[in-house]
């Protein structure tokens, strides 16, 4: 959030009316007491970074460090950025893409790693500790958090783009133990030690599932599912949202998003949200009024 | 709160813009952060009552269990209320007043603690129970909470009215380390046995003190203190306010409730506040946002 | 006890032999092992309480105290004694009775709710405080540990008459790891919020049940069940005494002291025992001794 | 206890009045709330042992047990008995005396060692198990409990007669949190591995100042100390005993009895006891009446 | 090891390569990762004690203290060795054999618990304890941990020779938890408070199944199991063993040892190895290198 | 270690005598007891790191498994490496230096951070997975480990070059309860937010001192310090090693590696060893034989 839009903020809360800032205060109420100790994944992703970077007044750090406070258990995955494309433009690597996905060789995993793992993930680590709270940046490596294998497709061979095959949660069940947060580069290491490129998503979902989350928030740029009249549609059940996938009123970039959330539903986490994470404080929102995005449930 | 105040204040909160839910939900995050963890203890009075009791949608129910479920140990102590006087005059008891404190004998004492720990503390239970929390309703009898001596004013004898002369923290500790809210009624008890009628600010002041609350939060029916302009002071330092005493600034029944709140602050208390509990979530405005009142602290 | 009685106690135990003195000590110790960290439910009863309250050195106290210092987890149910009716009386509040049981409108309910919670409760928390032990008062609105319904009877309306509908061992759990004694007041809280004044037996009953007490102690004012020749039986199994009903050896009043014993033991208490509270230190002869009453046990 | 005695004192228990039973009960109530969690130490000697060792029906084992039950920490210590020097004699192995104390050479000390941790140890055990304890057995030796130096005389080597360097009270501590009963044979162990016989009384009092007993019990064959006129004295301070050994009416087999007292009381232990084990019972008796035998506490 | 042994162990350390010593440490790697945490019950047996009895500086008590460094959990069970022979002549007390076990009169078992009990089990002790470990000596009397039953043999009544009926793993749980190492002498205790004589291999494997134990190593003083051109067998499943007993490979002596870990196996240990305890570290080099006797594991 | 090589060294293991390995073995027996429990910090340098990198067979990363299987806790802090350079290079970045420091501008920053946290620190969390161990990749920004400040330098601006102003070992506490390893890349932040590049044996001095290491081993790549006649020293007080700088006996590269250790010694360090890194297994041979390099102790 830019200094003028933070100013902003303020500028707006100090005008609001007592009996309205009561009013929203005191809706919060039900949400905060449903969340009270739950783990909500926040899938924090590159066109939700904006700029490309988060930056110590990010409203998403703080929104990250607010949960910790009331007591809610936040993990963050995010994803790449144009951080990774600026640099191995830099190097003169060139990438070759397969249905939007990157084949990646050997160099060109090595460079999407240091970026992923050296540079974003250390900024939002910043970020949130800067907004007060106690963060730790983590990649499937460390302590061997995301088991991946090779993505296989029809023909194609991507190189080191992975899937997950096994997220273990006791590292991360350490860290709920001792309020710290939890922030994860999408990257991932094989059984032979080869080090895999992994879809962002795919990993918020699948680390959501190995944790029980209650809530999965996948942070897009839209707004969230749209109806045939383009309007948002504000909850879906998991049979709801695949039946919008067949009759193709769910379609293009939208269909992987939701399919990610209906892995995640099926492999344990309550409801998934697909929100705007470019609004200031989706996350607030999402959690603690009415919601803010497409919420996906069991059913 | 009437059902229709109940029905507006939800209104309200519906129809402000996200920014700006957004931006007091950003506000109060420093807030939540400073108060993680503390104790509040709020003093419920007789006016701030309205009508004389708790009901099940009190917002002030509301309010403590919202701070319990933000991770904040809310210690709530009420007063007499105006049943206290109603059943005294259906039994036809007739009180002598000293000072403004009235004369209690045997046979009025009996009365006062019957409507205080049997029915205005019950109420104030199950208002907070109805409400989501747990509280567990005490007397200064319970787990010997309060042991009281006679308060002795020259020449008059006010029969079984008392000071603390001791607030036993043990019980309440074991209360903080189960989410039970504790609610106390003004009672103590003497080194004779005998039982005595405390001024609830003074019980509550006295109790502030005990656990080290951050804040002691004394609850009445005017806005705080005023400047000779009538204007309201948000904050003044314990020594400031002593000079606002001597000079005759802070007045009449203003008097014993700054001392009590300087009292409160000598005896370990970081601030103590003076607001309106008329207001609507008086509780939430003090605390996550600018604050609503005078707040006193330490120097 | 009176002061005569108490100290007639005293001579009675120095002028004993010591061996006589260790024979008794000794017997206990099988009963002690037996007990030890087991809970046992002590319903204090309007007839037992004598004179209608317990005092500072009353014997009953002294034995719960006694209990909690040996390792035992004592629960005290207690029920009304003459104060209520004396209050309604000075109130001018005149009584319907159906089948014994008082019918309870609005105004009643107010008046019994608070002698039972406000007088009788504390009286009994202090008495047991001031025999060294630590006391906790709760209604069944403490902590919401007895939701009620009403009471149903053909054909009758008895008001705020409730019966049990689900005790909630929680807060009693937390008591117990904290050696504080609860004293429970028989009073429940409707799901509609209303208060509701249940039979004090029957709410000692599902309390012992809920918490799977070892012992159900029924204090009364007769020695236990008699058979025909009018002769004290030790010890029942719960096939016996249903038998004994219905062939009539049981009657009157005896009839739902035995059913309320009866329920217990098939919620899942070890036995339950009728015994005469007003025997001086009932409890810790029924304990510790060959027994002093009615023992039902399941079978 | 013989089969016989043991039945006479079920007798006598079942024959009191419930009225002297209760006062029995009643009278311990204060002592039980005194030492409910305190360490006693008891030292069983060779002479309270009687026929030379504890059988499964000991009273001294059932009390050990009973202490235990009601929260009581004992530890035991025992002495020799009759035993060592039987074996000593079955093995054709003479003993040379010096001012009462056996010079204990390395053949004599295998003996001595053999008969203490193998046979009298494990018999205390046995019988404190088979009433109803868990006890384990220790030497010196065991989690080098007892470090032990050589015991200088004047001009006469002793052999391996040994006085406790250090008690290392690590393991008591583990076994104080399990509710197992220690129950230790007078040997310790050198810095250089050698093992001393150390009197059980010396033992008994360095344990106890280890382990800051609030009682020790020295079970003796005599009812305690005695003044002038041949009489019991029931309390004495350190002062007065100290005095009392220095005017002479503290005398002879006495004197080491009242020193190892002194020195338990100096050392931490709240008061000692001297006591005739031959009572039966008599830890009973003396923890839970008022006394049996002749208390020195500091002073 | 005698004096001269360890002096030339020492030699032969310091004058290893580093790149050996590395070697060697770095083999003991994965060794060290697959017992972390584990239980290893260890058979001293009379054979391995060479002399008779456990010295100071012996390498058995210095690698059971190494186990219990490393985090590995060892409980030892010893056996008799010549000392009760020994005994048993000086008191002239003449024993028969049946099957190569003794008979054993009430005379003869308080001569064998005393030396098992009192002389042995104490030196282990003070051996493991001089060596940096906390070992405390148990029998099966000690918190009651071996209940034994008289051992059965047709038409021969071997007197009070026993045979585990039940081993109580609360005590070894308890000392699991504090780092003290169990040192455990083969006698139980019947049902009727008798002491019995157990075989200590019995007793070893009785223990090494109640406590799940991932090893029970069998010191003996043969190298293992030989094939029939007398080759050491380094593995057998608990059916080859068996069908080794069966075509008579396996035959004398070494067909208890055998049957005694099949028992093991079958009662939940992991895997029984009989090994040579005369060799100097016999233990280390079993766990932590290739291995140095017979495996018999299940299947 | 390259394949080659690490096949010899199995070879060398398996060739030993047994009585060779016992001997190694049990050597190791004091020094695992004297490391017990303790935290081991090991600085591995780029010099160290041979070709570059840690793979997944290094004897370093199988090291500090060990270590922490036997109870040790290491901690790792890695340096630079090669792949720094090259990274520069690849991007035509010039770096220009100052006292062999590298002066660094905001965009060399990026790329050191980037290389030092996303390539070096993963890879050395890989190789130690790989080896049976849970690494976990910090740099000085997580949980704001190390916070640092502006090197300064007399005349020069070295840009973005720090030195540790605080290291907060609240995650490294948390890390040392779960059995996890830290590997920590030298980076810190600045209390505005900026990233620092900081000399990593200077960190490693710094958190060793923060954890108060009991050994700080500064892997480097020559055999520790020499005397005057080139002859390695093993030990040296503080005191020494301070006259042998002031002497010139020490001198060029090795003064800043000996001054970092006796910083570490004064600020709550045992001792520091300065050793070879390349010697395989340098660690093991360090900790668990003579030593292996120059150890430097307070004093």
């Amino acid at each position: 959030m830019s200094a003028d839009l933070s100013q902003g903020f303020e500028t707006l809360a100090s005008r609001a009316e007592p009996a309205l800032k009561a009013a929203v205060l005191a809706q919060a109420l039900p949400y905060l007491r449903q969340y009270a100790g739950a783990t909500i994944l926040v899938k924090y992703g590159g066109h939700a970074m904006g700029a490309g970077h988060a930056s110590a007044g990010d409203p998403f750090a703080a929104d990250v460090v607010l949960l910790q406070q009331v007591g809610i258990k936040p993990i963050v995955v995010h994803g790449g950025g144009p951080q990774i494309g600026q640099m191995l433009e830099r190097l003169g690597i060139r990438s070759r893409f397969v249905d939007g996905l990157r084949v990646t060789d050997r160099a060109t995993m090595e460079i999407v790693e240091m970026v992923l793992s050296g540079t974003i993930n250390k900024q939002l680590v910043a970020a949130i500790n800067a907004a007060g709270g106690c963060a730790i940046g983590l990649s499937g490596k460390d302590g061997e958090l995301i088991r991946a294998r090779k993505l296989r497709r029809d023909g194609d061979d991507l190189g080191f783009v992975g899937e997950p095959e096994r997220v273990d949660g006791r590292v991360l069940a350490t860290f709920r133990a001792s309020d710290l947060i939890p922030v994860i580069a999408p990257v991932g290491v094989g059984a032979d030690g080869a080090t895999y490129n992994i879809n962002a998503d795919t990993v918020a979902g699948a680390v959501a599932a190995a944790v029980n989350a209650k809530r999965f928030l996948l942070l897009t740029d839209v707004a969230g599912v749209l109806d045939a009249d383009r309007r948002l549609i504000p909850e879906l059940t998991a049979a709801e949202a695949r039946r919008l996938v067949a009759d193709g009123t769910i379609s293009g970039g939208m269909i992987p998003k939701v399919e990610t959330c209906l892995e995640a539903v099926e492999g344990g986490v309550e409801a998934a949200v697909i929100l705007d994470g470019r609004v200031p404080h989706a996350i607030l929102l999402e959690l603690f009024t009415e919601g803010a995005g497409t919420l996906i449930r069991r059913g």
